[in-house]
């Protein structure tokens, strides 16, 4: 180990890298956030790109993959369940009923507020705890199958889909 | 600490969370290594949605910002510093001149091969160590500027352009 790292060892080590993938996370919705309140109604009821998800669609996503993180990670009841028939389990353009974009905006908001103010009461040691969806059995042979790689994996998939939304915003 | 966690303390902790990061990224570069092989030269040629950044100016960028984590984490010499100019400090259709999709196709392979391999030989508290671009000083206050964040915040970035080359598959 060089003279550098023991530097950084003066803070936990775990504690260090619980705030690494939080702060990760949080840069990923605070982008999200500012995208959400740049693009007009009309800029996120449009396709991304011609015949693919509408801006409207992703958002909706990302607000029901957040609020499912609640109770996988322990962090209480959802919020919006009722998001996931139209937004997780279909395609965009099922002709299902979805809310209105505005209540999705204040979704998103409310959401994420819970989301992560729960992450940031989160004891370190809690973190490498096993999800509820995994079995205690398999957790003991795989143990990165813990609290803190789902909030790894969500961060990617949330940027995967921001990367998409940025191509709402009107061209140069 | 929950007796779960305590499980997953019977490995190190330090090491666990090390063996996520790299996880997340090597899923994120498989994914898109996935999608290269796939696409056509004809479709990655094609903006990703009208009037946005080619698969081949994304391609070109992704392999451009890999192989300068090379240096970066200390892990060596860059194979393609030449691409930073067309790929890195220009946008697409600058008229400067690129290699031929089949090169950058070899360069995506090469670079990911020597990365992933150097990444995977990195001793686990190296990784905690601090990056080439961040003084002394100010990683003495800020241990989070390390090696390991470097990766994470990589890992997001890839991801968010995966998203985008999705839109260079053929519609369904």
């Amino acid at each position: 180990m060089s003279d550098v790292a023991l530097t950084a060892g003066t803070q936990p080590a775990q504690e260090l890298f619980i705030k690494m993938a939080v702060a990760a996370w949080d840069a990923s919705t605070n982008q999200c956030s500012k995208l959400f309140d740049e693009l007009t109604d009309d800029q996120l009821a449009a396709e991304a790109s011609p015949g693919r998800n509408t801006g409207k669609y992703l958002l909706g996503h990302l607000v029901a993959v957040t609020d499912r993180m609640l109770p996988l990670l322990g962090l209480g009841e959802r919020l919006h369940p009722e998001l996931d028939n139209a937004f997780l389990a279909n395609p965009d353009k099922s002709g299902l009923e979805t809310p209105p974009l505005q209540e999705l905006r204040k979704y998103w908001k409310e959401v994420n507020a819970k989301f992560s103010a729960a992450i940031a009461a989160i004891p370190p040691g809690e973190w490498f705890a096993k999800h509820t969806a995994v079995s205690a059995e398999d957790f003991a042979k795989e143990p990165h199958r813990n609290k803190l790689n789902v909030l790894i994996n969500r961060t990617n998939h949330q940027s995967l889909h921001y990367g998409q939304l940025l191509y709402c915003r009107p061209k140069k």
